[in-house]
């Protein structure tokens, strides 16, 4: 069962987004479009336009009109990806040979700004100011997480409160936002879509806690990296902070530095795994889905309502 | 003379926006703040708020809400100088002592991100979504106008045109756009502000140039870095378009790379100061000045006109 499947009935829909980034991203200068393409056909799950559309389904379901926001909301994401990437670069060049050149970095950098630039283009097709104020609010947030996912590298003494703020920065308010502004962008009435924002939401705060699972949980090839990443790079994630109540755990876990190595992470998975903060984590990331899906309860019923749902468990249980 | 006693007369309205900017930049990261305070006490001409106010009295002037527009333009191009300072940290990371930390670099992309994000914040004030389209438009094309200037960096084959191009995205358009978006923030009608952009783009042409010129005529006191900084990072000006239509100076010009010393640079300037390439350019600047003062002779008469006429006339005499 794959995430996709849930949305196959948006496939001529989302098929059409494809096509607009591609055309989005395509500029007068090569190494801006190479970039951007690489980027693009690394492919992704599409989460943000699927909410985008299946928010814009409550109301006026134009594809023609919510095509540009669905496009906008996916190269914010993917600009926020670039920026991420200019910075594994500048980590891998420490030890690799693999070195970008330095001003492949810099284009980086002004391709992820270029990616936001075009972002904000698309969403001028949408006049109501409601979605741009929401769009803006969203942005600032977004890096506001950034900066605190970045300052919060292996700080051990950092509570749930730390946490579940950065993951609301950093993942579930654009996911919320595209729920909301989807919605906006079809007429649909403020008490609705503000439901879907809450909606979002919460999916979003469940979606980010099982990707923080999964790093420990998924093998290195469902991963497309190793395992235990996270921790690695000082990413203190839900499991890790439930493993820090447990004194053991806590003694080895805050030993962790730059320069630990491999099989030291390994082992600290490894102990992870064999603790309760597995099974923690899952519960948290439960209440927010049943949160979710109690918000639509709320909401007219309609198809749509179903395939949120079917989404939203989803998130809870995927493996990968 | 300088340049802000030209808009003594806005003096009140300016201290305001700085005002304003200082809160805008304020947010709850300390570490942001800093980093962005830093830069704002680093001071600068606020030419953009200057003619994002200049351009709305021409409409119904309301400090109150041009105030966030004119915030919204200046944190544009201080988000922009953010990203320079990147790149700029990354380049003098590879002799200097002063290395920052590698989360520090990190930050400052995340900040100028930051400062674009309450830029959109601000700018969400203005309900016409013309203004957002001109916004976004302009954007786009500064981080082209900085990928080109990346690509563009010691290649000496490059034309007048290439150019143009360039300082027209990187400087031209976002003057050009504070007019416009000023006059528009106060329902000044659509052949008013079209004729101010154009107004601000060729000033903003002019001013470029001006910059471009200074660089090698200017000393290390009044620049705040070493006169042919331009030359020696690669960036190739107009002045040196110039020079490089003489043989012998080509010759010379063609030879500059990453690696060239101080001296041979301070004698290529030497040599270009002594050629015709410095009046050119003034001569080029001048026509982007006369093409800005007839536009303005085509804009109704006030008192406004007569300070926009006094600006562009000292842009193109500034010592620097």
């Amino acid at each position: 069962m794959k995430l996709t499947m849930l949305y196959s009935f948006l496939k001529a829909d989302i098929d059409l987004i494809e096509k607009e980034l591609e055309m989005a991203i395509s500029s007068s200068s090569p190494s801006l479009r190479d970039a951007s393409l690489h980027l693009l056909q690394a492919g992704g799950k599409r989460i943000r336009p699927v909410f985008v559309l299946l928010a814009a389904k409550f109301g006026d379901y134009n594809i023609e009109r919510v095509k540009n926001i669905a496009v906008a909301l996916e190269l914010i994401h993917m600009a926020s990806l670039v920026h991420d990437d200019v910075i594994d670069n500048a980590e891998l060049r420490r030890g690799q040979p693999t070195v970008k050149a330095e001003w492949d970095n810099r284009v980086a950098m002004y391709t992820g700004d270029y990616i936001f630039a075009r972002a904000l283009e698309y969403m001028t097709e949408i006049e109501d100011i409601e979605a741009h104020r929401i769009l803006s609010n969203t942005m600032v947030e977004l890096c506001i997480g950034e900066i605190n996912q970045i300052k919060d590298k292996y700080r051990f003494d950092q509570n749930l409160r730390d946490y579940l703020r950065r993951i609301k920065r950093k993942t579930a308010i654009l996911i919320a936002a595209s729920c909301q502004i989807g919605a906006i962008s079809a007429n649909v009435p403020k008490a609705v879509h503000e439901k879907l924002f809450q909606f979002g939401y919460n999916v979003g705060m469940a979606f980010q806690i099982t990707d923080d699972i999964l790093d420990l949980t998924a093998t290195e090839e469902e991963l497309g990296k190793p395992a235990g990443s996270d921790l690695w790079q000082g990413n203190v994630t839900l499991p890790v902070l439930y493993a820090l109540e447990d004194e053991q755990l806590q003694a080895r876990i805050v030993q962790v530095n730059k320069h630990t190595v491999k099989s030291d992470i390994d082992d600290i998975i490894h102990r992870i795994k064999q603790s309760d903060a597995i099974d923690r984590s899952h519960a948290l990331s439960q209440r927010y889905l049943n949160r979710a899906l109690t918000i639509l309860d709320d909401l007219p019923s309609n198809r749509t309502k179903k395939s949120l749902r079917d989404i939203a468990r989803f998130i809870g249980k995927r493996k990968y």
